[in-house]
């Protein structure tokens, strides 16, 4: 029987369908990804930032093929195979893994100390463990579901992922525009996929609102610190190189959003629980 | 109001007070730490593997004091101050910090390549996000509170907790002692800490049944595996130099095990969540 999230458009479109076909390439180094996926854009920014050579293999997480599977028993997408019978998975160890081997791949992305480097991880992890989650939660709620119609609970889950955003807003470099200063790092990489999806609230939860430039009260600061990283962060090229057109989005976007998706995810949001 | 878990007991004892003395002079770099936390305890078992000099803080989660707030405002134990004004946080982001900035501090811990590094890195992840849940599901689950006494709920907490064991057992280089072989690594010391505290499962939750050696059944290599890793581990110098008395533990895991310990763990746990 076929998976009820199977039904999404097979591969990459606008922007993103140039660079898989510039990737298609057989390469030792190989990415098994779905073109949709945060986690995956997370590993594709950093290998495009870097100018690392890569073979893009676009993987149907619901239909996964023989070729994922000997590279990683787990499916896990997205998958990194670094040489014949050698893979690894998680998109943050792969961030760092590409940054560790690649050290003739400027610019370096992982910061330039220890200190930093700590710093990044912190974030990083700041990133996995309350930004998703906050954001899976707001999209998967329904408010119609809930006692008394759920606005207020709406409105509450609302408020706790636009604190997310202030609270990593207030850790960055005051100048920017990215997290560290002028250079973008692993930091703004594994927070930008969730950034550039934030249209999702306006499509199908009445908004996020974040303040308008001038309207953040005593929030504004931060807030329009968070706009100036959200502009430099969207406009990057190897961002926009690895987006797909929103109209493929939409559809996906709309069964989490209706709380249908079957993504480990979005059932672990479900379940009340954050990243599996 | 005091604090429910604040009556603990205020020191470390035993081995590890000897530990504690021997580093309470003045360092540069300073560990804020709680003796009986287990993520305290991965961060001090990689000082004293590496011999890095440092000052340990004993610092009471439920009294912080002004020194603490002033390194960290977010009051988390373990913190690390590296220098005036500089601090970290999350202990394996500090197990990492000291791997990276004390280079010449033998032996690494790491991992000897990149890919090993991120196969660390990996399963590091998998303690954290995996074992430390299923330990403390086990731990503080009420069978009495249960429906139809709970008995079979908690068999079922048992059985997930172990299959976590087995999981780790299985990626480990198959002649060890440890999980990538002769030498200790990060992940060991991510994984330790729960490892020597499985008695607690006796004490309170009727035991977790790990079978006894050739009693595994089809399970019996990893679990052979798993026994000779803990043996190497648990007897491991800078595990017991960084362990107090039983007795002292005790009356903190009690509260565990009957649900009303009041940490952030404790808390995420009750509320059917991972590590917070």
């Amino acid at each position: 029987m076929s998976h009820p999230d199977a039904d999404l458009h097979p591969v990459a479109t606008g922007l993103a369908k140039k660079t898989v076909d510039e990737h298609s390439a057989e390469q030792p180094l190989k990415l098994f990804a779905g073109w949709f996926c945060p986690f995956v854009q997370r590993v594709w920014i950093t290998l495009e930032e870097k100018g690392i050579p890569y073979q893009y293999i676009e993987i149907n997480p619901y239909h996964k093929g023989p070729e994922l599977l000997r590279a990683n028993p787990r499916g896990l997408v997205p998958t990194l195979e670094v040489a014949p019978g050698k893979s690894l998975y998680e998109s943050t160890v792969l961030c760092e893994y590409l940054e560790d081997h690649y050290p003739d791949h400027k610019p370096h992305k992982a910061g330039k100390d220890d200190y930093t480097r700590a710093r990044a991880r912190i974030w990083t992890d700041f990133v996995t463990s309350r930004v998703v989650p906050a954001f899976h939660r707001l999209l998967q709620f329904q408010p119609l579901k809930h006692e008394g119609g759920g606005e207020e609970r709406l409105d509450e889950l609302r408020r706790e992922f636009r604190s997310r955003l202030l609270e990593f807003a207030r850790e960055m470099d005051p100048r920017g525009p990215f997290f560290f200063g002028p250079e973008l790092s692993l930091v703004d990489i594994v927070m930008i996929p969730w950034a550039v999806r934030l249209w999702v609230f306006e499509e199908f939860k009445g908004g996020l609102r974040v303040p308008e430039p001038g309207q953040g009260g005593p929030d504004e600061e931060a807030w329009a610190r968070w706009r100036k990283w959200l502009d430099a962060s969207s406009s990057r090229e190897s961002v926009r190189k690895t987006t797909s057109e929103q109209e493929h989005y939409l559809p996906i976007y709309k069964r989490y959003a209706e709380d249908l998706a079957q993504s480990e995810l979005a059932k672990a949001t479900r379940a009340g629980r954050g990243v599996p």
